[in-house]
């Protein structure tokens, strides 16, 4: 009986997962939400589907850790603490430092400090649930997951920008691109229902969600992704602007009368995408129920959407001259058929057919092109925990 | 005896062209340069290849027009002005007001002005060098070309930024394009080379030069264009980054310890792209030269180029469904043949195919595709100055 937990730490919240290995089975997932303001809340939900809620005041990260552990116990979930054999974390950033994860140490605490300045809030809100593993589970195996390890297979030709070179060099300005763990989890699968070697497929990976970022996956490495050096970049998201002109900064901020640019990027981040375009939601589901009752700003963001995304597939299939299989995963690419169907449209010239029946479905994991497609397409629901949990088992022994 | 006058206004420059309408043929041509500064340069050269050149202090855009017109009286080329039937000027910004060419009366140049913001060096100097002109010769035909217009005709779904929408209404924040009277000269030019109507035809044409823009050209019309609300976007140039991530700016302000962010969009407009990346030459023949002699950073440089051009050769292809033809032009386009194989090299997966042989030239119209190749690929030199001849015919009847 070994169990493991793979956590995500925000600023002030704590999301955890807690799985029996090597089974893969969860045991139960919560998430502690305003740590370190009034009123935290603590949810924990079972495997068979109760949940329990508190709402009390939770100071730090470490308290949100006791407070969960001793929870897992009087709730029964565990019997007592050394049932938990190790811990994983997610970190944003791993920067070139890390091009897989790694098991925790003093050394390693210090490299992810080292490249905080790659994604300022992330990465010390992931140190910070490090850390309060570390001072109440002193003993665990503790690994850390990157979201960009997966990436850094990718070539100088993709990841460099046309910048001086200096700022490569000595700023580390780069592309690290995102959401790694799912590309990686969903080429991974995708071989596996293929039943084809994975080291001999040429793979474009859909992570379609609130971020959205499309993975050139060649030979089971990433060699090209649409995220950047932050996940700003690429395609339209629920609130980010993805891809757009640099000469708009200083344009829009006179007009706007900004004088710190950060608060410009922080509008490209947080109102912009499918909600500054559609003026009603980042939400996918949102802006579907608004175009069916004719809203025409909410259409204009669904196509927009629709077109960036298509611009990356049409590129990577360039890029790695074919493609052997279309992966559509996490929020909208599991659950939004027409989405997938409007993006798909524009391959069907080069054979690549999805089959309407067989797309007509929400977060199931199925081959969704025709027979004689000549690339498939599947739909392959992320899990982003398990592979967390899969790297501690993997590095604990 | 129709004579027509092409012009390209700089801030402190002047360039022009001479034609014989509506035979097309260059009289003579020529530049002055340092306006308003000492030691000004006038250059004339003529049909015959004979140069003239004389360098003395022009104060202003209007003596430079005098002296020019002065010049070709003095020199022959012309016997009186009344022999000046039209001049046509380059404007780079058109906005959305200039779908097309347009008679200049006051309320266009009023027009023109109300835009500068869209391009504030370049419209300024473009108006200077039409007002010169209307106040030297005030009775003949003067129409405006602008760089924008054939872009006009982008769908929504194309030239929206995933921007708060109300940043294109206030602000006019938006696509834009540019090199328009270049991609519309050559994708006319093959549809009478592939002897098909132009609109039957999806072509991609790639303006390939110091600065550098990818068209889908559908039907006739630009559908969709690489450069963006400036030409600082899209694919790496000489001296321009192209696409960028936009988190970058802050970042690297920091770093650079820079407080204004024109700074920035500078460095990335002027010490980017080639020049940056290979800290060689912005100039693709000095970038080849060191290649090679085994400079590294000379070839990723070239890499990177390549890459990014195609990477909108890709996804203009799966935006229109497939593609008829692809043309090169301009500087590097026409005189690349290294660099127009390594681009094509990776659409052979779908048929499309460079003639090896065919391809090796410079500067000259002609096929270079294979004859089996699924999409014909043409080399066309550009020629800006005559189309704005043309359109200056056609307006003043």
């Amino acid at each position: 009986m070994s169990k493991t937990m793979a956590i995500n730490a925000g600023s002030s919240s704590l999301k955890w997962k807690l799985y029996e290995m090597p089974e893969e089975e969860t045991l139960a997932s919560g998430i502690v939400e305003r740590i370190g303001l009034n009123n935290s809340v603590f949810t924990i939900k079972y495997n068979n589907g109760n949940k329990y809620e508190d709402v009390l005041d939770i100071n730090d990260h470490e308290v949100a850790v006791e407070l969960l552990l001793q929870k897992l116990i009087e709730l029964k979930v565990i019997e007592n603490l050394d049932e938990i054999e190790g811990v994983g974390h997610r970190v944003v950033a791993g920067g070139e430092i890390f091009s897989e994860s790694a098991l925790i140490d003093d050394e390693v605490i210090e490299q992810i400090d080292s490249i905080i300045k790659l994604a300022p809030l992330h990465n010390l809100a992931n140190l910070t649930g490090i850390k309060a593993f570390k001072n109440v589970l002193p003993d665990i195996t503790s690994v850390a997951v990157f979201d960009t390890s997966f990436h850094q297979t990718m070539p100088a030709v993709n990841f460099m920008y046309s910048l001086p070179y200096e700022y490569y060099e000595k700023y580390d300005a780069r592309k690290y691109g995102a959401h790694g763990t799912s590309h990686q989890f969903v080429s991974e699968r995708a071989a596996e229902m293929l039943g084809k070697p994975l080291d001999e497929l040429k793979i474009i990976t859909l992570h379609l969600g609130n971020g959205a970022s499309i993975t050139a996956v060649e030979n089971g490495v990433s060699i090209d992704t649409s995220m950047g050096f932050t996940p700003l970049a690429g395609v339209t998201m629920g609130t980010r602007t993805g891809d757009i002109d640099a000469s708009l900064i200083p344009y829009l901020m006179e007009k706007l009368d900004l004088t710190d640019v950060q608060d410009m990027i922080d509008i490209f981040n947080h109102q912009s995408g499918l909600k500054g375009l559609s003026g009603v939601s980042s939400d996918m589901r949102d802006l579907e129920a608004a175009e069916a009752e004719g809203n025409e700003r909410a259409e204009l963001a669904l196509r927009i959407f629709e077109d960036r995304v298509r611009n990356y597939v049409g590129q990577y299939i360039v890029k790695m001259e074919g493609v052997d299989a279309l992966v559509f995963t996490a929020g909208i690419g599991e659950n939004a058929p027409e989405t997938r169907a409007n993006i798909i449209k524009n391959l069907e010239f080069m054979g690549i057919k999805l089959d309407e029946e067989k797309n007509n479905v929400r977060g199931e994991e199925r081959v969704i092109s025709t027979d004689d497609s000549t690339a498939k397409i599947l739909l392959i629901p992320t899990d982003e925990e398990v592979m967390i949990a899969r790297d501690v088992e993997r590095l604990k022994k």
